[in-house]
């Protein structure tokens, strides 16, 4: 099908171009932030983590006094044809029926991100049904109707696989053409991408799927036991190369996933930092970090939650998440607070007294 | 000196009556609470430590639909006479500096508070000099030019304890008074105050003071082993009674630190959820809860401190931070995120949609 979004070798092409655009992090401003940072009303490093992400957006932006202005949270779904082999606890309608209820404001995602000033975008990467909506926040770029039952082949193509990230560049890129964005945030809804997620991190870690397969939306045993079968037999089935994250992706992966990527590649293009929400979000970073390693400067890891996957997926990435507070829903919640934990961080940098501004003594 | 703070028999039988008419949390309210998260869109439990946060706010209110309204953090400072055993890397002006700076709003309080859309009373315990201020938000409670050093002996008079504590409870009445408060948050700022908090750890834990002593605001080696010292040598030489906090307080403890636990005593008693900030302010609220074990159940716990001896006092109360985002501020920091955190999950509780209202199918 792959309506709507181009032709595939140009589309491998501008990823690849873009990546290649990507430039390391500005060690120089990042200790310039830190030097600011010393200088304010506090003993040096008290403020933890808020420093080091404060520093790193002051970094990745260039800008000594960031503002993070516009903030938008990307919300990708899709379908998945592994959930034929019972992998969740819903039925697969509801993925097209949470992204009514995105598009409602009724889910909370919309709740969070209103409580961090944060716009929500919801993109259809590959839902079944076809969304009917004329909302202004809702874009269509579906690659297909699901994708296929990765635990009896392939679950897309690889020219599905190089659309679906250059989907995700292209919603990036409208957005930010409507408006500067100063921080980008992702997340997803797809009923059965846990399983997806886990066979990405089981073939890119090299652990076993029993080690990496959590209970999604909720389990129970008899069906956790055949999830994590699933998982491992279509790792083997498929044999993704764990060096090719194309490959993977079209292997075991999922349409929202590649967006994720692809919104990441082109946000860190642009110098936009991101704050990635959970589990799946997190496996699509660790795709557009195989793509380009200085992608990993701009991302912010928001949580870790508790699904079992998602800190082997973090320990690849090699990035600690700024919180831990038991969540497993997606949807970019997770990414909606670490917004609000990186603009207090920003607000400190910027709005905090100095010592000599404020007459204060120094440590001696 | 004990200037303006009334009759210490008085403030002895006040703090009594507010203890015993805290109520236990209201477990049917909790269950309630519960039910109604379990009906939203999402998989049950999936925002983890979020619904426990609304849960237990809606159960201490007394509300399905608790509102936060106004969110004020309460910031007591005072100083501490163990200064003089060179346990702080910051010299002792600095806390009257650092209540200048509040009020002049540059410090970090003043920009988390504002983040989370609260006010900040600061209150003078026990500085050694006087703030001259004539701020609305400045209230002047000193009971004391500072502590003794406890090295040598009591830190204050068991009077000067209850008048702390009563004074605390003043402050809190008083700012109800002009207007009902949804949420507290409690912080503090004393030069020498994680000597008295560790002090107090050690006593009411029974664990050593090199357990539980930490480098505070940032000494180096040497200063560390002093303090660490200086900490067991008072905790020998005063022998204060763990069971009895009035009397740990007495001895080992702070003004400010018995203020906090008076204001976490009035708004337990008014059903107001108190969120409490890192290392001191928890040992505040050790000693509330050791004057009512009710009161634990109106306590929010912000974040968990780097200080060694947080961790023991968040196991001594029995309950679990929010955030850890390697912080060793004070001031209210940590609370100020924490408001912001519970504020997000009442949002959640009261602006998402249930499964009816969104037509979305139920798990399986």
């Amino acid at each position: 099908m792959s309506t709507g979004v181009g032709d595939t070798s140009l589309h491998k092409v501008k990823i690849e171009e873009t990546a290649s655009s990507i430039v390391p992090l500005d060690r120089p401003a990042l200790q310039r932030a830190q030097a600011r940072l010393d200088g304010l009303t506090k003993p040096k490093g008290s403020l933890g983590r808020l420093e080091e992400v404060a520093a790193s957006i002051s970094a990745i932006t260039g800008s000594e006094r960031p503002s993070l202005g516009r903030k938008v949270i990307f919300t990708l779904a899709a379908d998945h044809g592994i959930c034929e082999e019972g992998v969740s606890a819903f039925p697969q309608e509801v993925t097209a029926q949470m992204v009514y209820n995105f598009l409602r404001g009724g889910a909370a995602i919309n709740v969070l991100a209103s409580h961090a000033g944060a716009e929500v975008i919801v993109v259809d990467m590959g839902i079944i049904g076809d969304i009917l909506s004329d909302k202004a926040n809702f874009i269509n770029k579906k690659i297909a109707r699901g994708t296929r039952n990765f635990s009896k082949g392939p679950a897309m193509t690889h020219g599905q696989a190089y659309d679906s990230i250059a989907a995700g560049m292209e919603v990036f890129d409208a957005a930010y053409d409507t408006g500067k964005i100063g921080i980008a945030g992702v997340g997803e809804m797809g009923i059965g991408n846990t399983a997806s997620s886990s066979a990405i991190v089981s073939v890119m870690t090299g652990l076993d799927a029993g080690l990496v397969t959590g209970r999604g939306t909720g389990l129970d045993d008899g069906s956790y036991s055949r999830k994590v079968e699933a998982v491992r037999r279509s790792v083997a089935l498929n044999r993704p190369d764990p060096a090719d994250p194309v490959d993977v992706l079209a292997k075991v992966g999922g349409f929202e996933i590649g967006g994720i990527a692809g919104i990441i590649l082109s946000a860190a293009s642009k110098r936009v930092p991101v704050v990635v929400d959970g589990f799946i979000s997190s496996c699509g970073a660790m795709i557009a970090c195989g793509l380009c390693g200085n992608v990993k400067d701009y991302l912010i890891m928001s949580h870790q939650s508790v699904e079992a996957g998602h800190a082997a997926v973090l320990r690849h990435i090699g990035k600690k998440p700024l919180l831990n507070l038991d969540m497993r829903l997606g949807e970019g919640t997770g990414a909606a607070l670490g917004i609000s934990v990186a603009e207090a961080a920003i607000k400190l940098m910027n709005e905090m007294a100095t010592f000599g501004e404020a007459g204060v003594s120094e440590d001696t």
